[in-house]
């Protein structure tokens, strides 16, 4: 169910990407991105990227790169999109840990979100039952489409049991 | 005293830049990374790249990005290093000041340093003393040179008054 992402499948979930770019609510992605672009961005410059398929459609994709260099490689981060339709079927979820065991199945020891915003309550209660700790809240990081300048989240687990 | 530093400049200050990373005690890159790749990520990927000088000498280097992309486009990042004969003379702080100016001026209303490892009490110090605040604690971010896994704090300071 969840695989390697193809450039054909990323072009397929295209149209949800730039939706949730363009409503400025959850990444700080620009939302004027190209397909070119987003796909460079999301599945070509990270280590890995992935497509979560059912009965041929893809439901959703997360990449996972290493967050930093050198003494701090142990620390993975992922991004995770789900289509519309998708939503509230945990397929989130089941990305999000499928990212945690190829992350220590790469040797990494822990997985870091950067840019967490503090609006999107949806992910943020996700992540914390998936053992995420908010670890730290940067003020106005994010200009929100609706909202103006709100606050976002550094979320953080350590990966080894 | 500060100005757009050139490949011949950054190549003087490379032995510095070397031990530095070489260390392991306060920047995550690559500790065997090469002058060119050093080059290509200090001073040609960022947007500015600086040499504080001084009668000829190169006593530091900074370089200023954007932390994010779009809506978080508005948050400035920078590193700064500065050569051991140099030290405790306020050239960090002058580059800091200099870096907090260019950024106003190039449109950015924050800056971000993503991660400050916890050990590295002088530079915390200077940048609590020019405004920077403490916003995050990431747990064992950093393997330290001499320390093993070390905390690592995420500082910001929203620039405009």
């Amino acid at each position: 169910m969840i695989k390697p992402i193809t450039k054909a499948e990323f072009g397929v979930f295209w149209p949800t990407f730039a939706d949730i770019i363009q409503a400025r609510e959850t990444y700080a992605f620009d939302p004027d991105m190209t397909l070119e672009q987003a796909y460079q961005l999301w599945c070509l410059s990270p280590q890995r990227a992935y497509a979560y398929m059912d009965e041929g459609e893809v439901l959703g994709t997360y990449y996972l790169r290493p967050n930093a260099m050198g003494p701090s490689r142990h620390i993975s981060n992922c991004g995770y999109m789900v289509a519309p339709e998708a939503r509230g079927k945990g397929v989130a979820r089941k990305m999000c840990e499928h990212s945690q065991q190829i992350a220590l199945e790469l040797g990494y020891k822990a997985m870091q979100f950067n840019s967490v915003v503090s609006t999107n309550k949806v992910a943020i209660n996700l992540w914390q039952t998936l053992g995420f700790e908010i670890i730290g809240t940067i003020p106005r990081a994010y200009e929100h489409g609706q909202l103006g300048y709100v606050d976002s989240y550094v979320m953080y687990k350590w990966l080894l049991s």
